[in-house]
């Protein structure tokens, strides 16, 4: 029994930089698929035509969602649910997330939970049980989860915590794929650099003492691949965090944009595409799971190219 | 029936700074009560001695509030639940949250949903949709959604359209009341200027469209009452913006740390507390609906008086 305990807080607490380290060398893909279930876009054999109550929509969602991960498992390290399409769903589709992570976790996927939230210090610690721990009856949720950094430090440390006790990791939202970002993440500051570039070093230290045997750190950030730029300056500013990059494929950005993400090593960026993957069917009148998967594989292969590990 | 939904419309897309204020003046409070019910914290009635699994635990807590809300209702205009404490019981917190933001808006209290969402435009939209808007089946979940301002207008454009359509309003995370926010909020940008007033004249920017009858936005900002140089300062950037201070009571400030706030008017501030009402019964030993209920009818006086209208 004491034995038992012991292996499964051994198996808890390895480190997030490591366990991503490991799969994505052993299924060489640096691709992250996003899940982002709409009900109205769902394939008419899951979504039917008639309009569908919460319960049967957040049904006809994880199933869509189950499918596309048996659809790419072989081609990406990760899932990367968005958790504010589940909450669309209420506590139906809660549920859903909840089913969706499960079943990407037993494919042998690390789940990255898509909040960005952030919030002050016994509020953080809520948000951090949520999606970070082990539960009494259930391992944590997700590997990972996205999280805000306007709040400070204080509002950060309890997910600090969270992955020093059991291994799982945070991506610091620092320069995002939207347009409209730069109008607070571009400001300048008065010694002349942006304020990403502070929020930046703040991640810097934060990661410092989260630094696995691999050399990558459990505290990551998510640059937009749309500021290719900006790409190679977060490499330079974060040697050791893991690069979270969307903006591929429908927002516009190709793998080459983000080639110098991976100067760190082969698992030092993930490339995070959603849309052109999960939606790929509409593009090309495929079926979906096929899509999804033909898309997957491609991306893999571009990326992995790129990337020249 | 043509005429039934147009009466409904016409509910639904009352302005939110006109409900405010009219429930202001009805109910002489500007009194908000945070709901953040944690398992381990609640009355030993409701939580009995033994472990609570979750589906228990989340019962718990809708229990709990739900008798909050009996024992506050005369003494406030809103309650705040705090999304985390629900998601941090997964899909059975977050159907404790539905019910308690339904029995609330039946006892005739606005909601404030307290999730501090921001992402970029559609993830955006389906958080708007989450929380602010009406769907087939029911109305809006809350009246109102607290926001973080990183990732700039287009994420907060789609949270401006839901506010238009439906009536809603949001608060945007300003200059919050923990000590690490500084960090980033209080940053000098190249004029020298802190970052949050950057902030505050966004915050203006998107209110101005929004401004109703009584002269107040549907777009507010939140602002920590520990900070009441801070408050003062917000109260001149944002003339016509609701700001919900939190930090009085467990955080250490008092009712005439914010008396500025409420110099645009009697809902123009909303004075938010959590802890010193909700966990009364802790310090002093009563009845845990009544403590509750005590503490709220003394703060709504001193805020009331401090306010000076």
């Amino acid at each position: 029994m004491a034995q038992d305990l012991h292996a499964e807080a051994a198996v808890a607490a390895e480190h997030f930089g490591d366990r991503l380290a490991a799969a994505v060398e052993r299924k060489r893909s640096q691709l992250v698929v996003g899940l982002d279930p709409r009900p109205e876009l769902l394939p008419v054999e899951l979504r039917g035509d008639a309009h569908l109550g919460r319960e049967q929509a957040a049904e006809a969602c994880a199933r869509f969602c189950r499918g596309l991960v048996d659809a790419v498992a072989p081609y990406v390290v990760a899932v990367k649910p968005q958790l504010a399409f589940f909450e669309a769903l209420g506590a139906d589709g809660l549920r859903a997330f909840e089913d969706v992570c499960a079943y990407a976790r037993a494919a042998d996927l690390l789940v990255l939970a898509d909040g960005k939230r952030g919030d002050v210090g016994s509020t953080a610690r809520a948000y951090a049980s949520a999606y970070l721990e082990r539960a009494q009856d259930r391992p944590p949720l997700a590997d990972a989860l996205t999280v805000n950094p306007y709040l400070g430090h204080d509002a950060i440390e309890p997910f600090l915590a969270a992955c020093r006790r059991g291994g799982g990791g945070i991506f610091c939202v620092l320069k995002t794929s939207n347009s409209g970002g730069s109008a607070i993440q571009d400001l300048a500051l008065s010694d002349g650099r942006p304020l990403w570039h502070e929020v930046a070093r703040l991640v810097r230290e934060w990661a410092e003492e989260l630094v696995g045997e691999r050399g990558l750190a459990s505290v990551g950030a998510v640059v937009g691949a749309t500021h290719p730029r900006a790409v190679g300056e977060a490499r330079r500013l974060l040697p050791q965090s893991i690069l979270l990059l969307p903006g591929v494929g429908a927002q516009g950005a190709t793998p080459a944009d983000v080639a110098r993400a991976f100067a760190s090593g082969p698992a030092s960026a993930l490339v995070t595409v959603s849309r052109s993957i999960i939606y790929a069917f509409k593009a090309d009148g495929a079926e979906w799971r096929s899509a999804a998967g033909a898309e997957a594989a491609r991306l893999r292969r571009d990326v992995w190219a790129v990337a020249g590990w």
